[in-house]
């Protein structure tokens, strides 16, 4: 072993990079003495190498050509921070075949096309570590790889998304509609000006299949994943659900049974008030796990941001380095089998919520209820109130209008949603306003 | 690399050993195929091999004598489940000379010896490993290490016993005084007959001494951390904390400033009851960490148990047996720098919670805060109540006695100290009731 330091590339200098830039700077002599040797940033590739940079980020190592820098034989360590799957995954696949070990924190590109960049990094004999791609700085991946390694993991829960948990924490605190907490959160530098990836909730359908293919050791595939947002939340929801005892969550969950089918679905879920999962405010996202020996374990901390990510793909660039200071040929490798059976929406059983707008007449909750028990979904609580001429909650159906909220026993969803089909065709029904799944 | 199965040696099968046997049993083809070859568990050694196990246990790898076990050619790792520094110390040294790994949940041993023993380690080229030594199953220290390796921590914050977390909660949820909620957790199984290790705090700071060694990259002696247990706590501080916003927990602080000082303490603390430690109840653990880059992360889960820990212990197993088919040398190497200056208690400047006992006279309290003036302790909230004759709080005093309640500004311990003895001379002070410490 040679003591030249360790070459690392940076591909970016976003948010992600120039955090990883910064941090590498400041904790260079920490680092070193971790690892047992100095990191060297070779370069730093942009787009745009004429744009300013942050004043602790070296001029001189900026430069336009990624490819040429990826290539140079002094670079053993890659860092991506361009984020999507166009020029990122080029990259990546270009730095892994030519014997580069790569970090980074692209969900995106993970979640699409992780496996089988994990094959070629395999092939290679390479390591490939995303730790930033899930929950930021939060480590995730690493434990679950390896502390709950020889353990069984039977269920994750997590909020992975910081704009959708600040958004919800608003409506719940201050009371705000939708459209008006994201617009305060688009302010703060929360939300995207088009926040369709983060509020329709695939950002946390990223993460999900990553933390989800590690933690089961499967492969899988996005598109069998259920995907709903948070545009559907009302303001209403949210208080009625507060009397029932739980918050309203965009939660990211992914269930194996016995017979190894999994379930994995994003949606928002309600979440009793005594759940570690439900204080989790603001930007913050968690993962909450439960496994067979460890019973259950939960990891919080800021979902995303510059310091946060940064720390995270440097956290992997010193295992890498550590993996090449020690001779560690492929440490860890893909050892996700091939896809499992993943169950149809239709299919799961769990709990709902349902809030319903009726005519003011006898008889009507005994219709609702009759229907429900002929499809085998039993009721939990029930409630009902006689909403004022100009209760919000009415929309405005012109005579006195009853708000029922159901909350059942667990049920089948094919089910539930034939209910629900006949339900509405009752003359006396206004409308389902809101349905909305429970997670204990 | 031939393909023969990794023998795994087990010494000692109480709690942690039979929790590991069970799990390493369990899991054997998922972790074989995570690892990329199979474990054996080779023997379990224990002092008594007559006496009965748990059904999972087979009888066939029971044996007596553990240093032989140990010595074996086809044993590569070592697993320590005996608990304590005496044979457990011995074993630990032998195989790790012997060259064998060795994976503990030791976290006295690791308190006491851990730096010697981590020599002895890299001086042998082989691994020691200790996740379960503390928080049990919650993966901690390898976060530390590897995915926070890179940051820089500030600060650490753990409710590091489930026994007096539990008897906590149970003296803050139900109005139990500590006696009572201490027979409680005695007869459910989470105290021990004799309890001092773990209310007096020895239990919490051999833990604390192993995370922030690993954390801050210094070695640390025990003797320079202040522990004080929860017998001082009394339940009319936890319901007197609870209407100024607080919780009490005994709270296991590490911080560091910019020159490398450090604190390291273990005591009862006022946490705000907004802080993610505070929602932290009964037999759970969790740590909160400040860093940097990451800001702050929090880890939790079950502190202690027979899966957790057993988990735990696997976690290293399984990874250990990563480096061993990769082919890694001495990949984790004990990178601690000197012990550092630690901060005596008297030094340190912290928010302080006080209730004081007075008789029931106009100017008392200004003869307080001119004391407290005196030795530069400001006063950020004071109360002042009249106690009735039978109220507890008042212990008996004669006459109308005043219960003083006051949260000061930051201020130095060894002022406040002298502040606090001249105010107990003053003759219209029955008694200093409580002083605890505050922590943000």
């Amino acid at each position: 072993m040679n003591s030249a330091p360790i070459g690392v590339a940076i591909l970016g200098c976003g948010v992600v990079g120039s955090g990883l830039v910064r941090l590498l700077t400041e904790s260079g002599s920490e680092v070193a003495r971790r690892v047992g040797l100095p990191l060297a940033i070779r370069g730093i590739a942009v787009a745009h190498p004429e744009r300013p940079r942050p004043e602790w980020v070296d001029p001189s190592l900026i430069c336009g050509d990624a490819a040429a820098l990826v290539a140079r034989d002094d670079v053993l360590i890659v860092a991506e921070c361009i984020g999507g799957t166009g020029q990122a995954r080029q990259y990546v696949e270009a730095a892994l075949r030519a014997g580069k070990h790569v970090a980074t924190a692209n969900k995106e590109l993970m979640a699409k096309h992780g496996h089988d960049l994990c094959q070629i990094a395999d092939d290679n004999g390479v390591a490939l570590r995303y730790e930033g791609s899930v929950a930021g700085g939060i480590p995730l991946i690493g434990p679950v790889r390896t502390s709950l390694a020889a353990d069984r993991i039977e269920r994750i829960l997590g909020i992975l998304n910081g704009t959708t948990n600040y958004i919800l924490t608003r409506m719940t605190r201050d009371g705000m509609g939708f459209e008006e907490a994201l617009e305060l959160a688009q302010e703060l530098g929360f939300a995207e000006m088009d926040p369709t990836d983060d509020v329709d909730g695939f950002d946390a359908a990223y993460k999900l299949n990553i933390v989800a293919s590690i933690g089961f050791g499967r492969s899988l595939r996005l598109g069998e994943m259920h995907r709903e947002g948070i545009r559907a939340v009302t303001a209403v929801d949210i208080a009625v659900a507060e009397r029932l005892g739980y918050v309203i969550k965009l939660l990211a969950i992914a269930k194996r049974d016995e017979e190894e089918r999994l379930e994995l679905r994003v949606h928002p879920t309600l979440v009793p008030k005594d759940h570690p999962l439900a204080s989790v405010s603001d930007e913050f996202n968690a993962v909450f796990i439960n496994l067979r020996h460890a019973k259950e374990v939960m990891f919080y901390g800021p979902g995303a941001g510059l310091g946060p990510t940064g720390s995270a793909v440097a956290g992997d660039i010193v295992d890498i380095a550590r993996d090449v200071v020690s001779g560690a040929r492929a440490r860890i490798r893909c050892t996700c089998q091939p896809h499992p059976e993943v169950r149809p929406i239709e299919e799961i059983r769990t709990r709902y919520y349902l809030r319903l707008l009726t005519r003011d007449r006898t008889g009507v909750l005994g219709g609702i209820a009759l229907i429900l028990g002929e499809y085998d979904v039993g009721i939990a609580t029930v409630s009902q109130e006689l909403l004022a001429e100009d209760d919000p909650a009415s929309h405005g159906y012109t005579g006195p209008c009853s708000q029922i909220v159901i909350v059942t026993h667990p049920a089948r969803e094919r089910n539930l949603r034939r209910a629900l089909r006949e339900i509405d065709r009752l003359p006396a029904v206004h409308a389902i306003a809101s349905t909305f799944r429970v997670e204990e």
